[in-house]
């Protein structure tokens, strides 16, 4: 039985040290049912969270301990988020179901979000470590999946720019609104999205004044994206997606070329409006209106618009969220609410950050 | 007397289309007491708020209106908040309190900050248009006037450079623990201090990748700096003051230079430490470390830090705030919480938006 | 008979107050065959370079003058750069032909890019003022038409757009490499590339810290696209296009999804290789590695890229140049080059800097 | 007997994958008298140097080497470039000396520019490594030691802090003209003056968006600027020196605050005016005017200002330079030119990239 809505929830946050992980202590600190009992970080036990991010000087918060160093028993804790780098999840995920079969965690990592785990062993490299935890699963993508969510013990949070590409295309392939066989996906991420570890090609210098594509061609956020598209479409979808690093801390902008089967722009727009009419966290923009990243920065909404192309048939679909927050731990949180039967919402009001 | 705390209060923001008004509006939707009733703006009167701020478009928000069509008897406003350009202000504000003479003010210009109206025609280059109300006018740095804020009628909240360099002088000045004919205040702030006018030098590519200072020798915070020393120092205090314009939308840094009268670095360390051990966005960090700006984003915050110098009887202090929360809109609703009776924190417990 | 390569031909710029302006003197002072005799800024008329530009500072340049004051036949000029804003040209260059017939024109605006005079009016919705010029004007994309430049007395200097758009998709296109129906453009540009004139939405902060596409389906370029890829395809080619604002201050990058026809991606690769085997501003990559837009910063240079995607049959090609250099003002010198008899990379070494 | 004019110098970088060996390349491939003969960088030894910077892959270059493979004897420099990180110079340099005592070098560390190697060993930590070299450094300040570095075989490139505060101050503290007790330095650098090493306070994401100071009271440069100061004005002189970080590539601002001796604030100015009548790269602006370091990107150049303060007696210094060029690389290949008999301008004259 879940918390009751005026009882704190007692969280941890494996991996506080990274983006993803500060973004949780974060929200976390103002969401009124939690408490945050646990924060880890292995290369920096033993120190103050304000020694690794300064904001959270003025704020009352354990000392970060390192994952070994953990009791999951006595801990007693009622969700945990787990932030750390993809492919060394697994394995903690296993010792904390081991230890606590009844717990309940919300994965960062992609380290459960692929159903098929022959999919995961090629894109990925190595074998999974935890094929049976993989069966029980759900894919956090709260527009889609809420009621699988709101029952799950293992949630795996979706990607950012898998979640900035899902939001605005799965109703259109669910309404066979749009050719599955063409979408291209040309996506714009800020630095976040590349995580806090210390490479040569994200020192400011390196990343100011200027644009990039990567990845180009085999980025491993496609395979979820395969995954999902083709589970909304009914049949195989293979999407072009090529993501570029620019130079601002935090958003996605997902720019999306579509051939409609039939339909006119205006068609997917109303598919879209109607689709999201009841969602508090997609807000569907007047037609022909593109969104804009910063206009969504920390907060966890997400905006989408619809323009028609001026070739017949064609139109172009833009989505914007703050990756660090609807593209992770926004979205955790609000999985979280819904797996302890907070409202879904709570923590999660805060209004964009703009200018 | 002011409305209960599980009231609502009703709000006008009279300059909703600048910058300090979208961030009150982004403070006050967030606000457990707070109704956005009225907002103004007189060149998009009759347009929605999402139309100037998209942020907001998910939001319900009044639509924008002109301040010459408002009822302000019929309005019924428990606080208005002016965030207008210097010098319109005083008019605007006379009208108010004349056909709401028990009307509540925080007045977010330098129309205000001088009780001397000599020294503000001498700044201004023109008479003060109200000088009738100046001599009600409270300076609102709430952490120095706040038992006199809490009965007043009409704030002037402080500027946002001033407040970075009162908040670590003012208890060193008051404390006579440094040299008042000795201090130099290198100011650096980020571009939306400027306001949302659309100037050439403002323009990205004018901006981005440089840094230079302006207004130098001759700003006119200064006359506000000199009303707040020499009150605190109990003699004439002139400062040297230069402000910097630097590539981020928010934040000032003040580095201060100054001599001690005596004591060490340490000794003014812990006056301010002692002034400010039970101030809820004040926080003064240990010995040595030096505020960024990026820490306090977004959050009501002010971080202040002292060093050392090299030179004997040397120190630098530092102090870093977001120019639009605690050196504008966050501060104007500290200063409406103590005027309505709300506590003081209510609306402004965000923590920064870091990275 | 052009001068000799050891005389100094005489400059005149039109429009020096700009950034495209500003960006042919940087190039022409450092011109080993050019003297700058002449800058024009009609609101600025009768200041000094420097106090537009103070980068200038240092160097020996004539006093700004107004576009009336200017004698034609007395001034004596051997080249002429037009960069005014767009639709004020056409008139101005009509004077100038009919002073001195004989004149040399370089236009930076769109104002003779477009040869079909239905075509401008359609998208420009005014009838072409100097129908009998635009039937004389050259489309100055050097790489093209390099002879035909040689010849001209009036050259259309290409969109910065178009050129990063252009180069890339030219070769293939005559090449009959890839399907002509199914181009989709995705290009990010730098801020200046919007000029230097106020407006809300340029602000540094309104621009900082995020993106956003615009001219979604209607953008002007798109007319100089369909002209040139219609002519290298030998048939009507309309491609998507959208355009993106981005927080830097030069640079453009153009992300190109393409279907080959029936060849690989590598037979892409050879064929620009081929294509631009001896062209000196114009580098391919090697197969896979895709442009940066960085590292083409202050330099006349276009770096292009291309990876297969992996969808059979997908391309992305990918092309980088600075907008203000080989965008406007570099290929504006290299097309002087041509035109008045230099060595075509005369005053256009220079290095790209980075960081 | 120093190569001819138009003769080419054979010249070695080592350290060539750093920002200052970059910017040398950068530079030396224009320069008319140089051949880019040999290029080092340990760690990508074997690859080229397009590799490592993408901007250079049209230009032919050598092959990255590492320093231990160099037969010194062999090689023929006429000119040598040391850019390495500091404290692993001075091993070098004695190496490259006792192959080749006639060798000339410019070293862009810190390792020889203390004349007094009980200071080096107080404010590195250790042992000067080649004491007898440092006895025949010379210490590369053009504007100041002109003379000394055209004899030179071993020369101390500045550090770019010290440039900026040393060509603004040096005249005044000859003249006498501001009180040496009494001088306060606040410089602002862009990042790459921290260089290319990987580390998490570099990245993007910290250092966007703000801005902080460091090493306050404590930095290294001090050493330096307590050297040449003390050296012009016949005394002891120790300056307040503060240092901050912030989000731009390139560009140094210092802001000073000094006091004169009795002179006014134009006396000051006219003494700089003066001082800098004849220099090519140190502009004086009008009195009143501030430099901004945009104006300076990618030059050679440094701009100074002088205001008067509000305060009497005291005025407001500023200077901008480029750390990358007048700060470090340019300077260096300024004293090459010297060193080889070289106009100094050579290879200098590019104008500030802005914007």
């Amino acid at each position: 039985m879940p918390p009751k809505v005026d009882t704190k929830a007692k969280i941890g946050v494996l991996g506080a040290s990274g983006y993803t992980g500060s973004e949780l202590v974060r929200l976390l600190l103002r969401h009124p049912n939690a408490e945050l009992a646990l924060l880890t970080a292995d290369r920096r036990a033993g120190q103050e969270m304000a020694a690794v991010f300064p904001q959270f000087a003025p704020c009352v918060l354990p000392r970060l301990v390192s994952i070994d160093s953990i009791d999951w028993v006595g801990a007693g804790l009622d969700m945990i988020f787990c932030a750390l780098p993809h492919a060394t999840t697994q394995k903690v995920i296993k010792q904390v179901f081991a230890a606590v079969p009844e717990a309940k965690v919300v994965d960062l990592s992609a380290d459960f979000r692929l159903a098929d785990i022959a999919s995961y062993a090629r894109w990925y490299g190595h074998e999974h470590h935890a094929p049976e935890l993989q069966r029980q699963a759900i894919y956090g993508l709260v527009e889609i999946y809420r009621d699988e969510i709101k029952r799950a013990h293992l949630v795996a949070n979706p990607g950012c720019y898998t979640t900035c590409a899902q939001l605005p295309l799965i109703p259109l392939l669910r309404a066979k609104a749009i050719d599955p066989g063409e979408i291209v996906i040309d996506a714009k991420s800020g630095m976040t999205g590349a995580g806090r570890s210390a490479k040569e090609e994200m020192l400011f210098s390196e990343v100011s004044e200027g644009i990039h594509a990567y990845g180009v061609g085999h980025h491993r956020h496609m395979a979820e994206l395969d995954q999902e598209f083709s589970k909304a479409a009914g049949r195989e979808v293979i999407a072009s997606f090529t993501p570029h690093l620019m130079p601002m801390n935090r958003g996605i902008l997902s720019t999306i070329y579509v051939r409609t089967t039939g339909g006119s722009p205006d068609d997917l727009h109303a598919t879209l409006l109607k689709f999201y009419a009841n969602e508090p966290f997609v807000h569907v923009l007047p037609f022909g209106q593109m969104p804009q990243t910063r206009h969504v920065r920390g907060s966890n909404m997400t905006f989408i618009g619809v323009a028609k192309d001026r070739i017949a048939g064609r139109a172009i679909v833009g989505a914007a969220l703050d990756n660090l927050v609807k593209g992770a731990s926004g979205q955790a949180v609000q999985n979280m609410n819904l797996m302890l039967g907070f409202p879904e919402t709570t923590g999660l009001e805060q209004i964009a950050l703009f200018p």
